[in-house]
């Protein structure tokens, strides 16, 4: 049966497009308190779970003894836009751990927003690996090695860090595994844009462990700390977390630790809301862009978060977003249906 | 009841996201050739259309009056890149008519090829409304606007040309009508990104229109001379239609004469093919960019018009795309499903 549809891109009164998907809402004990479409087939992903992809730069003790701080912390779990705040951050973290660029196994591309790239262009040059959206999260890796490697030649024991069996690589398949409680040696693997295993994990488990990062209910302790360190830092940090112009900035600037929340490609969305004691895990079908999941997320955050005035406005700006022509002219909106609004409200 | 998935993008051997839509060939005489999914549902066909839109400006002799050549004829019916060979073009039918980029209603926005807003970037500029995909289209209501406005003062005449009650806009909706034999009065309409009115017309509509343009068949003696004489102009220089690492152009370019395609906004995409004298209509549900919808419209080519190997190989690259990530690995494809396929071949 084909899922409902979440999200409708109106021209005038017509719906123009409609974005079909799936979206689960549980508490850290397993309950379900919203399940629309099927959340029980697994889905890639992507970069929504990096914070849970971080956790053992933090259980490892490697954050501690490379002094991590809370922007470097925040840019182990992001999908940033490549600025160069991100830049520099990525290269402190790096050089902590007495390595460069050229350590760095997720390849490179353009910044996405167009603003970023122009930047780099009007100066003449070209993006690296710094500037690819995974750069933080492969830098917290190789600080992870930091401490894995057991003395030897860091550099040399951190080549290939990227593949399954690498033993960075099975440090974070094994947070992800206890985080989400699913078993990963039997899920269908990928390989991410940036070239790390990605698993395909049920709505319902990814929800479970987002509500389990918000409370540490579920999880053995030293997941539970690093959970919450690693939600602070990114609440502190909203920028490094994602950028000028985004939805996860913008929403985590405003609603500081009562929301974290984390895109990820072909349009997946998590999100923890620790206040609530929940988590939120969305899958749109066609996975193109991230338009319809950050309109579903917004709709989720204001069906389950306490919002004042302002911050109520702001998110349903969201998630009835009005669009525009070349001209500046409204000619239409990008929203929630009623289906999905019905579904979040029980 | 839900379209079918015509497209679904491949991770490994997963399926991670899939595009349902709907599709539609007919011939000229209105015989359905292939009917998969909705294709009685009013859709917005954007950019599909402008050829269709552009039969008057052949039709009413302006054309001719100005002497306009292949490639203006060609750029009045693009979505191009706005790259500095489609800017000089347009310009050069501004002169025609007396005027310049000032004329022009349709906005500004920076191109979407990366590489063609990074060199503008690059040269410490700015784009302008040259630069909108939809300027040549526009260049042609302003020399269509030569002939109507009847030697009153063409600037002042042309002002406020994207109303959908001015003479030029008038004209285009005749033409988008008869061509398409659908009342545009009784449609849906709304403001296309450009400015200009657009109607919901059905994907049976559509298809038969572009059949009719392949044939003449069911076309006024104007519109048909029209519309071969823009499909030939598009033939022969089609840069002009859309610009570097396009699908349009790189197809056209391969297949000369026997396939006309043009894609729209939303993931609509509309094709000709004269030699079979069938028509093509297509909608990708979600909308969200044209991913889906050209790998639709290779399998269509595919299926219906005849193939040297080469030609072979191009079109099975384009409906079956290999997906690479930033290492330049190959992660999975872009693809027609079998539903499609099995549809397409009756």
């Amino acid at each position: 049966m084909a899922n409902p549809v979440l999200v409708e891109a109106m021209r005038g009164d017509t719906r123009e497009s409609a974005h079909r998907g799936a979206i689960a809402v549980l508490d850290s004990d397993g309950k379900r308190l919203v399940a629309l479409g099927d959340i029980d087939r697994p889905v890639f992903p992507r970069s929504a779970v990096k914070l849970l992809q971080a956790i053992p730069l933090v259980e490892s003790g490697a954050a501690d003894r490379l002094d991590l701080d809370d922007e470097e912390l925040a840019i182990a779990c992001a999908s940033h836009n490549g600025e160069p705040e991100h830049v520099a951050v990525v290269e402190r973290m790096l050089a902590k751990a007495g390595l460069d660029v050229s350590a760095l196994e997720c390849g490179t591309h353009w910044p996405r927003i167009g603003k970023v790239a122009n930047a780099i262009a009007a100066a003449g040059g070209e993006p690296n690996a710094l500037n690819n959206n995974c750069s933080g999260k492969h830098a917290g890796f190789l600080c992870l090695a930091c401490v894995l490697c057991g003395g030897v030649n860091l550099r040399q024991y951190a080549n290939g860090y990227v593949a399954p069996r690498h033993p960075v690589m099975r440090a974070v398949t094994e947070a992800l595994e206890a985080t989400t409680g699913h078993d990963l040696r039997q899920a269908p693997r990928g390989i991410d844009g940036c070239s790390i295993p990605t698993y395909a994990i049920p709505l319902d488990r990814l929800a479970l462990a987002f509500a389990r990062i918000g409370t540490g209910t579920g999880l053995r302790p030293g997941h539970a700390r690093a959970a919450a360190r690693l939600r602070k830092a990114v609440a502190q940090q909203p920028f490094m977390a994602a950028g000028s112009d985004r939805f996860d900035t913008e929403v985590m600037e405003a609603l500081g630790e009562r929301v974290y929340c984390k895109v990820g490609a072909e349009a997946v969305f998590c999100a923890s809301f620790p206040e609530r004691g929940l988590g939120v895990a969305i899958k749109i079908d066609d996975g193109n862009t991230s338009r319809a999941a950050e309109v579903a997320m917004a709709a989720a955050i204001e069906a389950f978060v306490d919002l004042d005035d302002e911050e109520a406005d702001l998110l349903r700006r969201l998630s009835d977003a009005p669009m525009r022509n070349w001209n500046g002219i409204e000619v239409g909106a990008l929203r929630a249906t009623p289906e999905l609004r019905d579904g979040l409200n029980g």
